[in-house]
């Protein structure tokens, strides 16, 4: 975006003609919504549903690299993984707010390009942006939302609910942001040291989508209250399988077998890893950024499950004393380890 | 705070132990934060309350500067000025989610520091911290902060109430954040020219602790429940005086008369503009972060207010044609300008 024709300095408009200029867009999904954004505070309606609050924090250099991140991606990314923390507690996104920070080396036009995918996913998703704030930044772009969701309290799904027995399921397929993101490295690099070469990314649709354009699995809440299921305990995957797991077995003070034949790679993720001499499993089980659903389910309701092509059973909730293990597709058992971010 | 003897990198801990060892400090005021810190997000119960929102972001070398603004400091001040949001609603805040990204030059025990001074700033507000997200940052302290209050719908006030003949009203005085900001700007130029003359802060309490340790106005949200005060609108004055009357105004269509006179400037703050050659006024209508709460209220409410040492009447609301002045103590009449963030 920085190479557009038109380029308007942020500088002209000042603060307050940007935030009206950006907000002018917004256009209102929730009666809950009462005021949005243009007050001290943005106020939602009372209501009977519980609220959730969630909030991230995107810093350029750290989290993208705008160099083969279109900033229009950039802003619907920046609102699903958002609104996939929601819906990881059952709850249904209804709010966010979006703040950000921006060096002069940003165009208004770069700035609307950012805003206008923040506001493609809210309203693909339904939410109201309700407030902001907009600073100048010295460093590059730094993004920080707080997306807020409601429920039944009832319905709520935690981290800590997995049970003996329970069976442990997973949306969609796992492992392709990661090599998405290793084939927007790979190009990259051979574009700096050879710019004539053009970035080779034909047929690589799928896992080059899931790293720049992830979506979160609203059809899946919608499914649950379609099938009146109760997830036990639930998170999104956004730093790996492996981590995930870890996390619901730490919270819920249990153990899990997690069998690597039933985790679901789609074939593109699978050669990709390949090419890049990754192991496929491994890119599944550390990746992360995948934004799909991580769950356990009672064993009485592995009926309403079983046949849904979005949804895979890959392994069974034990005793706390036995570990959290993955068994391989030649049988042997390996104890799985917590990833954590490790940036600095 | 870098200067500690004792110092534990970032890396030791990684992201999760960071987590887990700062939010073990995280004490729960309210029944409606139902779970706060520890799972995909915070959830927030059901109530006959509306939920008031705001955000901030605080960026190093933007917003503050670390070379003479102490980290634990810099904490409270980033809760406080989002509270300030919350109270500038008439409503009461109830939780935050705080963001920050660090770089690897911060140890924990800065990181410590910084976040003792936010849960400062939230034990003594009385607010909860539910949620939040840290990262490593390639470009120095990266902070944001979003508050969440509850007040009865009707109790609310916009910035859209003002009528014509209403009595504007500030609370505190103005001006004293910018001239400490001055001060401690002046101290560091001399402290770099010489680093053998200490800085001269002697008998400038005040001033310094106007813009290093602001409070929010809690105490006039009580007042108001307490006198039965409704203001017909009102905001908080993070950007200077000047510029929030021209909200006000805006927001409803009013014009107004400030006088010059009425506005409440500290002794302290005055000298200190005399002695960097700035007009107090200036200072006041211009300066900014005093976080102090501008109102509007209707005449029948004078006698509520007139009394106070916390609330001083400046002006009038009148007819929009009439436009927005400050009569000077001269008697002159100039039109007020808005002023905004020109950081860019």
């Amino acid at each position: 975006m920085l190479e557009n024709n038109s380029r308007t300095e942020l500088e002209s408009l000042g603060e307050f003609g940007l935030i009206d200029l950006l907000t002018s867009h917004i256009k209102i999904h929730h009666t809950s919504t009462y005021k949005g954004v243009g007050d001290d505070a943005a106020v939602l309606k009372s209501s009977n549903a519980a609220k959730v609050v969630t909030t991230d924090m995107l810093l350029e250099g750290v989290h993208f690299d705008l160099s083969y991140f279109p900033l229009k991606h950039l802003g619907y990314k920046a609102i699903v993984v958002n609104l996939s923390d929601i819906y990881a507690m059952n709850a249904t996104p209804k709010q966010v707010t979006i703040s950000f920070g921006v060096s002069s080396k940003f165009s208004l036009e770069a700035i609307e390009e950012l805003y206008s995918g923040m506001i493609l996913a809210c309203n693909r998703y339904e939410v109201d942006i309700v407030g902001g704030d907009t600073c100048a930044s010295k460093q590059g772009l730094v993004i920080s939302i707080t997306a807020i969701g409601e429920a039944d309290e009832k319905n709520i799904v935690y981290r800590d609910g997995a049970k003996v027995n329970d069976l442990l399921c997973v949306t969609g397929d796992l492992g392709g942001a990661y090599i998405g993101f290793q084939l927007l490295e790979r190009e990259k690099r051979v574009f700096l040291s050879n710019p004539e070469i053009q970035p080779d990314l034909e047929g690589k649709d799928y896992i080059v989508e899931r790293q720049l354009k992830p979506e979160a699995r609203k059809d899946i809440i919608q499914l649950f209250q379609d099938k009146g299921i109760k997830p036990t305990s639930m998170i999104d995957i956004s730093d790996g399988l492996s981590s995930e797991v870890m996390h619901l077995c730490a919270k819920s003070k249990v153990g899990m077998n997690v069998f690597e034949d039933k985790i679901p790679i789609d074939p593109q993720t699978y050669e990709m890893a390949r090419e890049f001499n990754l192991d496929p499993t491994l890119t599944a089980l550390s990746g992360g950024e995948d934004y799909e659903l991580l769950f356990t389910i009672a064993q009485a309701d592995y009926d309403k499950v079983k046949n849904n092509p979005d949804i895979t059973i890959i392994g069974h909730v034990t005793d706390a004393s036995e570990g959290v293990h993955l068994i391989t597709k030649s049988g042997n058992k390996y104890a799985l380890k917590a990833q954590g971010w490790k940036a600095f």
